[in-house]
């Protein structure tokens, strides 16, 4: 039931906008996904403010809902939709990123990781089969392939031989995934810091044909130079029919950069973990709401914003909320956030339909070179 | 602008059904209202849980606000209305209470109160002329006059004298209000637990001819049996044509019980605070949601029950957020419970309509004794 549609690549970057189906409706890109890591975002009701700000699909954590409550339970549910009540499409990472980040490792081998809870101490074992049981019990519409997650400093031979490992891996869980109709799995493309690792990575993952690719171990530490370097060997590389999702990123720059390489999907949990923190985002500055200059300050967060926050609120009450340690403090700053980046990228989608995302990304103060056809990927 | 309109009085019971309108819109009684402590609901975003389950007035502390933010900057917002962006009507207590029960008392003078801020230690005087002062920069709709208050325990002969200056301080503060226009300020009846003294405090207090009264000093301490036996003999005891406030009260049985003495308007910090513990408010029950027995509820919270929080989750889900420290959860358990005590309310209302208070009260399951014409306050 998936499919994706290139609709537009602007002639002036390699952006493109596109849109897919799901069995929970379609989704039109480029789009950034906000995260609800235990099925509920931190601080933002899901309902009604993500759907009010015409949010378009929703990231879940396999890893957390593995942990707890427990995949079982979600099934019993009827599903994670059915389970927080999130009506439109979903997508949930394989638990990967957060086994190789988050727990105790115990041991990796071909045939899966051992590892241990943090919160409990409790044995584990996800193999490439196991992750997918999880996440066809979950039952986003888009679920990601099992992978192994370096850190950033990785040297080549270890990278190469992980590489290998996610490859096999890839294979591996589709062949396991037992809901093709329902549910769409993506694979990720590793290969660290290194242009021939991304290259091979990317020739073997593509070869599965997949419905959708990510490019996967960025946002692990490397610079924004580095990053995006990353990105300008791989991006082209994954077929043109299919959606491509640069996992875990990012600042709106980085954003804004990556749709101008011809990325089209974005997920990050910034938004509400400086949300929380009383840091309002803007395009390349942030509102700080502890500072003392916002005390009588009745105006919005950011002047023109239309989300919620910034049309019924000031800075000064807001303010207020953060110094009197209310929760609807972080909960207002998170909507503006989430709102913010949503919001960016359907105003990145217009540009780009319109033929003009390089004058766009001028308009947003980033400085762009027009990309070769190769590069941009059509 | 403040007029108060009795609408029925139940011939089973001495319940009341009115109106009282002011400068935002009018409100129905009787009435629970929920409590913005620090110009926001704990846990609950007042936009748009609060207006869309029809709360018609909230409460809001003026002891809170003169610490913190400060009502000089509160009033240069345009008053709390603006301030929190909430647009209905609002009341605002003096600071009494909270001053004699939450600050370190330095001295008590006929004068006034002299307590240090139990957030910074500073140092700080209310008299009844600042707490109007304060309650004018605030600018709600209904303002309480500033009253001393006795922990339950208090004598004959100390009561006695504190009733004295209550009422002293209740002629200062209408002396002192400047904005009788726009402000209705209500008096307040106290007594401790003495018959006596609480018929002399309604004489006293009543004389002054305030648009409106209230009942304090109780829920301070007393048993269930203690207040409404208080109630008994101090609710008809106020003009009938004024509308009747107990302040701080209580459980669903509380507010059931004294809307059949009489009692027009309720405000009280339950829903919230235990709703952030995961305990949902039913008539005489409460769903505990850490209990095991929830782990794979899919049902609501409570059959029937219309509150968005009903509508949209399951005890499973809300017991899940619980048991992983999401913010949702207590929001949610929150919405429930002010809902439940709103709704409470707008249903013992129509039934007071329709001449059948005793009726319903039997069918929540409490025990009513046809009262007196006398004590009905007819």
């Amino acid at each position: 039931m998936f499919k994706y549609t290139l609709e537009a690549v602007c002639p002036q970057t390699g952006a493109r906008a596109g849109r897919f189906s799901t069995p929970h409706g379609h989704v039109e890109t480029p789009v950034f996904m906000p995260v609800g890591t235990q099925a509920t975002l931190k601080s933002v009701p899901h309902r009604p403010f993500l759907l009010e700000m015409e949010t378009q699909i929703i990231l879940a954590n396999a890893y957390h809902m593995f942990l707890r409550p427990g995949t079982e339970l979600v099934k019993k549910a009827g599903g994670l939709h059915k389970f927080m009540n999130w009506p439109r499409p979903m997508l949930t990472d394989s638990g990967g990123f957060q086994v190789f980040s988050l727990a105790s490792l115990l041991k990796v081998t071909d045939e899966g990781v051992k590892f241990q809870s943090p919160r409990d101490g409790a044995y584990h074992f996800i193999s490439p089969e196991r992750a997918m049981q999880i996440e066809n019990d979950l039952g986003a519409d888009i679920m990601m392939a099992f992978d192994e997650c370096l850190p950033a400093d990785a040297d080549y031979a270890r990278t190469a031989k992980s590489i290998k490992r996610t490859f096999q891996w890839a294979e591996r869980c589709q062949a396991a995934h037992a809901r093709k109709d329902d549910q769409a799995l993506f694979g990720i493309v590793q290969g660290g810091m290194f242009k021939d690792l991304r290259e091979q990575s990317a020739a073997e993952i593509t070869s599965l044909d997949f419905p959708g690719y990510a490019i996967g171990g960025l946002s692990v530490g490397e610079t924004m130079d580095q990053m995006h370097e990353v990105l300008s060997w791989t991006a082209h590389l994954l077929p043109a029919n299919k959606p491509r999702y640069l996992m875990g990123v990012g600042t709106p720059i980085d954003l804004l950069k990556s749709v101008a390489t011809g990325i089209d999907m974005f997920d990050c949990v910034i938004p509400t973990r400086v949300g929380r923190h009383g840091q309002a985002m803007g395009l390349n500055d942030r509102v700080i709401l502890n500072n003392a200059k916002n005390r009588e300050d009745f105006g919005p967060l950011f002047d023109h914003c239309k989300c919620h926050t910034c049309q019924n609120y000031t800075r000064a009450y807001i303010r207020h909320l953060f110094k009197a340690g209310e929760q609807l403090a972080g909960t207002l700053v998170s909507i503006h956030n989430i709102y913010f980046l949503v919001d960016l990228m359907r105003q990145a989608r217009k540009a780009i339909l319109d033929g003009r995302y390089g004058d766009f990304l001028t308009e947003c103060g980033v400085a762009y070179q027009p990309l070769t056809d190769s590069v941009a990927g059509v």
